[in-house]
């Protein structure tokens, strides 16, 4: 049977833009449930500034407090000190950011594109003395909400760049959910192609109801690893313009149906869905999850 | 450019399944503002009983009240009855329903499946003495809530026995929103190699989030034409689970994005969704909509 792996960056990129703040009790929690659900990977916190975004604040206290299941958690880093609280909290996964354009660039995380890759070039040599996987992960990879559509040949050309520097996972992320079917494959087709020994995850945001659409398209083009956000959480603070990622639960049910294993108890995920809902004071934005509810109000059981 | 074209069903199926029923004056003005935002063909009403469908009495008044336009007008006929009905209102597209499983065709139209492909026959042979352009629309294609999943083979050979009659215009409708887009692939590719002399359209309900990630799918296929509904209104009052259409103003934007032209102007789309929204006192279910919101608070214009 065909199979596709999640990440649930719920915990980190759907908390962070969140109005209400999580205690890291809460935070465990949906983690917790996450991986109990049979979810592969969970990004559960970043090692961000707690100043520039509180709602990842306790990252290194979580990821102690999760030290047993460490191998299945993957935790967000914006720059080479970020790397290293990483590290010294016990994480085996880590993502570094590097964005497609520099004014994203330097909105995120405050230094060129180029200064980006120089120190993820750094982090790749610590990392493998570490024993720590290092995944890359280029944002805005279709739009930049300053600069416009993104040209297939910068984010080629940057994923080569990774490729040099020795990283063998990169994630290309679709940060404000602005690209669409065709673009995702026009994008997904050569870098799958290209780099035929690099493991790609796609990152989507359901901005404008694409989510779905686009992940089909990337699974078309080759993609087996997804991000998604449990309930559709999500957003990006720096990002003007982004609303949730793709809900897990929408995910799930796609892929599942289409004969394609997730791994994933649906049930199950759904009741972590709407305890993210709880703790959030938001609606959860997964369509999944309202389709349940009509079957359950309507007697039904889910098929 | 390449190109799609798509019918709005909205004053059809995503009225018939709303508690407020709506004059024949306001479904005028709904159809009217789809006609003025680019809509190259809209399904007005249906020549049901109003018993059954009371949100379609008058639909005849309606297309006589539009007879300067109606060769961009289409009205459903659930048989030969209907049939006279339609054209003596003036009509010159019309679809006749018959469904995959004969459950779903009995509760629809109380007869079995193949008295509809009679009666489908017959109707054709008038529709081409009439100079009436006949479109059949083989409903719960790929899903039936009464006898679950549809064959490919049955659909297939349902197509090949409309083929025979002489029907060139076949529309996929996936009534309930269960298809996924692996599933639209599988059915739609054999298809349109199959029958390559004729139009198929895919109607499409957004159910489980799947809408535009089938569209997609069938446009990957070959499909150019599609039903959609302005706001994502819709349903169907005999299969029980189905929820809107996909949304027009989705599926424009989707097109629109991949450099797919649709020759829609979507502002001029999403006000008629609003007045779809205000008429019917639903909230509007397109994604699109919600996406221009934002956009507009933010005070961004639309790209």
């Amino acid at each position: 049977m065909d199979q596709v792996f999640l990440c649930d960056v719920g915990p980190r990129d759907g908390l962070q833009n969140q109005a209400t703040l999580l205690s890291v009790q809460q935070r465990l929690q949906l983690v917790d449930g996450l991986l109990q659900a049979g979810v592969p990977l969970v990004e559960a916190g970043a090692m961000v500034s707690p100043k520039a975004v509180p709602a990842m604040a306790g990252s290194d206290e979580l990821l102690l407090a999760l030290a047993d299941v460490k191998s299945r958690l993957q935790v967000l880093i914006p720059n080479a000190r970020g790397y290293q609280l990483a590290r010294d909290a016990g994480a085996e996964n880590v993502v570094a950011v590097i964005c497609a354009s520099n004014t994203m660039n330097q909105k995120n995380v405050r230094m060129d594109t180029l200064d980006s890759l120089t120190q993820i070039s750094q982090i790749q040599q610590q990392a493998l003395a570490d024993k720590v996987r290092l995944q890359a992960c280029i944002a805005v990879a279709w739009e930049c909400p300053f600069e416009g559509r993104t040209p297939i040949a910068a984010v080629m050309s940057l994923a080569a760049q990774l490729y040099e520097c020795g990283i063998r996972h990169i994630n290309i992320a679709d940060t404000i959910g602005a690209a669409n079917p065709k673009a995702v494959k026009d994008l997904m087709q050569p870098l799958v192609r290209g780099f035929y020994d690099v493991t790609f995850t796609c990152h989507f945001h359901d901005t404008r109801a694409m989510g779905l659409a686009n992940a089909f398209a990337a699974y078309e083009a080759g993609v087996k690893h997804f991000d998604a956000s449990v309930g559709g959480l999500g957003g990006c603070p720096f990002a003007p313009g982004a609303t949730g990622n793709v809900a897990s639960e929408d995910l799930v049910m796609m892929f599942e149906q289409m004969g394609v294993s997730t791994g994933i108890d649906l049930e199950q995920l759904m009741v972590v869905g709407q305890l993210a809902g709880d703790f959030t004071e938001q609606p959860t934005g997964g369509r999944a999850h309202k389709w349940r509810m009509l079957q359950l109000e309507k007697g039904r059981t889910l098929c």
